[in-house]
């Protein structure tokens, strides 16, 4: 006899795996871990899996996550409600919060446009986007998508869409990011930097 | 209003963090990968964890994890029972079957001894182990503990135990990792493997 298959630690670590960016070493180091867990804590992690799934939502306004019907930021007076920052999913918003810099309220769409693995634009939440631009309420539109091959095609397709309905439409810049080593900068990000070049005194 | 604070997610990501291994960001990655699992993956998620604890327990014979009493190792036949190898953890064990070099059974410490993180030797599987040879069946006993600092001092310990005892006792071997490179090794590693050089031919 080999050494025996012990099938709910193997269940456990297959569900590991299915997480971002887990492999097979990993996912088996975790199940052990929560072995080594009391039994308070490992009813705990899974209270909590069921919990995130039950208690969280979508915005119905933005989309982004919230455990509420409207999220903290579209339901806030402070918040400048005519700027939309348009990203591709909610750690985005937490990334742009984070430098206190944007005043406006956000859209999250929940991925990109990617025709190669089936995500077409009706699978992402544009027309939930298009919807708050109708009462003209809004004035401009930045679209935050990652400076991906994906990103830049769904914010390409989307400024297309707005375009017609007279709102001004941004797309962040592309550079040399700060404290970074030009030596270590890809080509197109520095050309992308010489090009958005802008003057100085 | 700042980014609000989505509770479920922190508390599903607190939990991750408390994987070996497992950092804030990955923490948040995989509580956000959750969101994406369907209802039914999530409460698979759940109860896998839970039946992870409930299920798995440790062998009488050899501490290693089982679903059963015994673990298949211990209550085989074709093994060589005279023979214990003690390992660290389950990890070692599964290690060593893939070889398919090792006829014997195992013995899981669960630990090294670690005077600086409160590891005294008590909180080991060694009075298990010491049981074990109580009957005089066992004729030699391998140390495989890990070639750490601890691994190496558990080993140490071990061994003081079981001299008097009139058992074989045995440690695995330092040496160049097979398809490594000399120019890599570190200076212990190196020296160990010269130390114990063998004859050729």
């Amino acid at each position: 006899m080999a050494s025996e298959i012990i099938e709910p630690l193997e269940r456990l670590a297959d569900m590991f795996r299915r997480l971002d960016g887990v492999g097979k070493k990993s996912a088996m180091r975790y199940a052990y871990a929560v072995l080594n867990f009391s039994n308070e804590d490992a009813a705990a992690f899974a209270e909590a899996i069921l919990a995130a799934k039950t208690e969280i939502h979508l915005c119905e306004e933005c989309q982004n996550i919230t455990t509420d019907h409207i999220c903290g930021l579209c339901a806030s007076e402070k918040r400048d409600h005519s700027v939309i920052c348009v990203v591709e999913d909610p750690r985005a918003v937490t990334a742009i919060e984070k430098t206190k810099q944007f005043g406006g309220v956000y859209h999250v769409l929940h991925g990109t446009v990617s025709p190669s693995k089936g995500i077409t634009p009706d699978k992402l939440k544009i027309r939930e986007l298009l919807e708050r631009l109708k009462d003209d309420s809004v004035t401009e539109v930045i679209l935050a998508t990652n400076p991906t091959v994906e990103g830049e095609a769904t914010a390409m397709y989307i400024a297309r869409l707005l375009t017609p309905l007279g709102i001004m439409v941004s797309r962040i810049a592309n550079g040399v990011p700060v404290g970074g080593d030009l030596e270590y900068a890809d080509e197109v990000t520095l050309r992308r930097a010489m090009e958005g070049r802008y003057p100085l005194g």
